[in-house]
């Protein structure tokens, strides 16, 4: 299930129901999933990244579908099999397509493989690209 | 430098020229960038490597932008300080501002650290989340 | 199961079912976990990797406790699912509370976080940090 | 130097000073690292990721050292050269000495090395090391 | 099953279907395995991985067996649980016996701790090795 | 330099000469790499890791240049600076020519991509892929 188990809605406490409550009002959802009832065991955990997943996630300089996907492009990147999962519905619930996610793929996969050229031929930064 | 060190435009076969053209035609600048030169040395994976970059890159479903910063995201996640510096300067030349950049790699850091606490909890998917 | 199969301690050869038995002494269990029994198809490889663990993972500047957790640590942030598994164990054996490890989590997640800062944001080492 | 370069004390908005006077006041010294200045071009950002790290930093169920060396433990593993620099320092002013250290490391490198024996063996995972 | 589903033969458009007929035919098969049908989705990205592949993994400079093995070396090391598992199939079919299987796990192994060691005491390269 | 400095030859104890003596017998060379002199510092890990490369890397089911080349594969795949330089340095004075070193690195490359692509579509292990 999850090292310390899932704390469920109907047995959270008042500051774990507030997070959950927060959770479900600006994601226009009616469940939690299980990442947030896994972190629940620890109410400092649950609200400081709960917060800090609303404030980067929220519109601003860019939207919130480029941010979905910039979520999944890195979960895909890591591998992680939850957060792919979890990050592909967010995305597609943003908006994202087929077509997006197929070309999203396309660069992840390039860029990994391209990370791996550069490191591996030891290829030095050019002096037009170093930062001043 | 690089492994096998660089072929510079001035001393590289018609079959590598032919791919440093089109680089430069594509990409409107006057100028091969090392990643490029270092991997000239194998001309099979230099032409393969550019018309992959070039076909996955090109506007699609996801325009340019969109593609860049999820590039320039994976190569932060991965760490390879060849590709960060040379995808900010490409995300920066297809319109990324500074903020976005800063919003970019605030996403970037989120994924990873939900990343690891999704699974170092070893939380399993939701059934809402996996593909049918 | 695993890519070669297990091998079991009733089948074990005299050279296998020593390092078995080194095991379940060192550890005072009365059983092999699965990583183990899939190495011991290389009986050179299961006899090294143990010698090493057993060596490292003795008290000695750190406590056992302190090893097992930055095992853990490094585990859960490499995603290894086996090792996540296995490590919370021992870990918890060797004296770990859940709030111990809701904490560690936390700064394994932060660490993940900070260095994808530190990477994507091309932050120079300062004087002050760099080895003498 | 840094994508965005550095912001100075000298040169900072109150908002940004306010969180660098208090990095300084909590960890006790006079002076802001490079990874605080590059962030500060994000105030939110720096802000936010701040409260997490001294947050998640302060004594707990574990104490300072166990979770610097924790800390350092997931950067060796990740392989992030700024954050090995700072956060050795940091490790070792809050008490790690050489031996610590060294063990740190053989424990770090031999957990690489057995994630990747146990996924490449493609191990099952025990029943008694799955969570209930 | 896999995020847009699997396309299988009957039911592929006459550009997925010359793919999957050149995959067979190439590998001396009569069945198309699960990467390939989740990936025909887009079909430019089944054709030009596919292209990419068949080219990288004919015989050349390396045989087939020191490719395979290699492929599945970067697999384990990345823990891709789909890639172990298909890369092990497919060294296997290309010669690799179980003693090689097993040392090139150790190597593997190694190599993870090997590069954790070096990054994390901060080993500055040696002039020797540096390419010129 | 290296965290905790190196120890050169002449300043090394009989204990760490013993093992510098070795490393120069077997690899036929008269010069530490700074690797070893980084890790001298805990003669325990020196020893320790000398032993296990050492009876990894010498020949067996596979010769040394497949060996170092794996080696080399995987330390481009993880980006470890220092690895990828001396690895080189070890795979070419075992044999490998500069096109080998490009297609092993267009294998380190397509895997990563692939890697990342059988993740992020979350593909099924096909049943003729599973262990027995």
């Amino acid at each position: 299930m999850a090292t310390l188990g899932f704390i469920e809605y109907a047995d959270s406490s008042p500051e774990v129901r507030a997070v959950y409550d927060d959770i479900m009002r600006t994601r226009n959802t009616d469940w939690i999933n299980n990442f947030w009832k896994a972190l629940a065991h620890d109410p400092a955990s649950l609200r400081r990244t709960w917060q800090s997943v609303k404030e980067i996630m929220a519109p601003g300089a860019l939207d919130p579908l480029a941010k979905e996907m910039s979520y999944l492009a890195v979960s895909a990147s890591n591998q992680c099999g939850y957060c792919i999962a979890s990050h592909t519905a967010a995305a597609r619930k943003a908006g994202m397509t087929d077509s997006m996610l197929s070309e999203l793929m396309a660069v992840v996969g390039m860029a990994n493989e391209s990370n791996r050229l550069a490191s591996g031929y030891q290829v030095e930064i050019d002096e037009q690209f170093k930062p001043r």
